[in-house]
């Protein structure tokens, strides 16, 4: 029996892209052996891995302009691996800081190099609950680049326009809200996600990389921290996760399978309206933090009156078969994070849930 | 129908390691989600990451001094990150070179600072075929560390002494041999090794690092490249490839149960003298580049007398279910590869085969 996960990541998986999994988990379309267990060289694992690349590429509609890459270490180690490719001595990064994520990108840019503040929400007590406007951004023209980060797990933050950059490549940690909706790609130099909220299991990293500016970037590091590297070897510079890009795969096909992005963001949207309306309609219960232009369609934060009832709800949720409702470790309440594969009939009956908590408690 | 994996790998992983998989791919212990599906943070998960370490300490008798790391990006990220922990401005490193990964890693340390040859067993032809002795090797006794790599999955050679490094700190690249028979740790700093050949799939690498020597690696680097922040967080630092560690954690499990590391150097060195006894019944026909004394019983290499006779041994050892026997692409002939996974009885089939190829074609 499972369980209605709304779990911030590693997140919930489409049940389809599991299933799949579980039935050739020990032969592999009659080859007699787990993907798992095939040579990331051999015809077999080659076909899952153009086949990722290409439902991503079909997907996100990729132009040629960019390139896709499968990466490790999740969206930390790009926080190193950004500026060591982009960032040269003498040059400066600029950093628009909306979350914790985007902080701790900033901090570890600067062991790498110069990296500036270009904007941050952080109120005095240092959380985050809005998305900085145009006018706030101190931009430096001169910039290697600029990193955002595209939605905020922690304080259920998102862009929902993208801020103009003039010429200088824009970078964006999609972590959280890759493949949420469809985004014009061309728009950036350099998107990166870590699979685990809305792709697959952790353990792999996809990255959407212009060509050119990857093939201009430093080369006075390690070989295998250059996106060069990897972009020249189509990802197969060495072993990759296998596994973890076989379950992408299963994700990919089966997003493609229920109509692609445009079909994916009207089920999201459907989803953050229903969870809004109902936080709207009970302001002196649920209290949402978020500047409402700022809310995010993926992470849906609000307190409650007391955090007795916090932890109340949270309890009551799981005994009515809903799980991974408590909000970050840090800052309490509740967080329900609404992922691709959180249905919108999951969130109906999450909402009646609430429904029936307020009148039980309010 | 499961075929002989002889894989060099990805390789065969357990058959029981996966069917328990598989079982609970949907629902892990009845909490209603799959593994990858649940938080890294969270009490499902702990167990399985907290199992996985001491499952590893208890088989390789893990001393106090030392820790488990789970790590990301492979051996070949490994080639870059342990000079950049252990090789300050100024230091120099020595590596031992008995391979193309050891080569391979040697590069690598050129990119982040000084690493000397201490002894190369390369041929003309570039090729290797034995492990140098100990009056070979000209160490630096103020070298930062030794770097070796314990098996040469490529050339099929293995070290069976450690050399002495005097006081200077070990550093073992174990990724194709880790686990194949009890192994004393103390006498490294640090060993890594990429799961894909004898404990799990690709997209995890596990570490055994000397707490005093990690605690001391330098702090001017990127926080996500410091073994001491995976060391300080139990490597749950960010989020951990928890799909892979679970697999591994499967593998370990399935060793304890079959009597542990010295059960399985039995096997091992069963499967290998199977092997290296039929080559050299028949030496005008199998023909094995490696010195004796340097043998590898993780992979067995040899050569037919011409390369489409190598070609007919692939392709009929594939019509009789067996797979992965194909040398390296830039050395040819036949390699067997003997992980853990690869029972006595899979190398008697093959055996067999051999027996009767060369009765058929000699």
């Amino acid at each position: 029996m499972r369980v209605i996960n709304f779990n911030a990541g590693p997140a919930g998986l489409p049940l389809p892209a599991l299933e799949r999994a579980r039935d050739e988990l020990l032969d592999f379309q009659g080859s007699g052996m787990s993907i798992m267990e095939h040579s990331h060289r051999g015809k077999e694992y080659d076909a899952v891995h153009t086949e990722a690349i290409s439902l991503l590429t079909e997907l996100l509609g990729i132009p040629d302009t960019h390139q896709v890459l499968f990466l490790t270490g999740g969206a930390s180690q790009q926080f190193a691996q950004v500026p060591m490719n982009f960032l040269p001595p003498g040059a400066s990064a600029d950093y628009i800081l909306t979350g914790v994520w985007s902080e701790k990108a900033h901090e570890e840019a600067v062991t790498v190099g110069k990296a500036r503040v270009a904007a941050s929400t952080a109120l005095p007590d240092k959380r985050h609950v809005r998305i900085p406007r145009q006018e706030e951004l101190q931009l430096d023209p001169k910039a290697a680049y600029v990193h955002l980060t595209s939605n905020n797990t922690i304080y259920g933050t998102q862009w929902h326009s993208w801020p103009d950059v003039g010429e200088v490549p824009l970078v964006a940690d999609m972590s959280s809200d890759f493949l949420w909706k469809p985004t014009d790609v061309s728009r950036f130099a350099f998107i990166y996600a870590g699979a685990q909220k809305n792709l697959g299991p952790s353990g792999v990293l996809i990255a959407v990389a212009r060509k050119d500016l990857i093939a201009r970037g430093r080369k006075d590091i390690p070989k295998i921290f250059r996106y060069s590297t990897h972009a020249e070897n189509n990802s197969l510079y060495n072993t990759p996760p296998t596994l973890a890009i076989y379950l992408c795969r299963n994700v990919l096909a089966w997003v493609k399978g229920v109509g692609g992005l445009p079909r994916l963001e009207r089920w999201n949207r459907e989803k953050g309206e229903l969870l809004y309306g109902t936080i709207d309609k009970h302001t002196g219960f649920y209290r949402g933090p978020v500047e409402k232009e700022s809310r995010s369609y993926m992470n849906v934060v609000f307190t409650l009156p007391t955090p007795e009832l916090d932890e109340r709800f949270v309890a009551e949720a799981k005994k009515a078969g809903m799980v991974g409702l408590k909000g970050y470790r840090t800052v309490g309440g509740i967080r329900v994070s609404t992922y691709n594969a959180v249905t919108v009939d999951n969130v109906k009956t999450l909402v009646s849930f609430m429904e029936e908590f307020v009148r039980k408690n309010g």
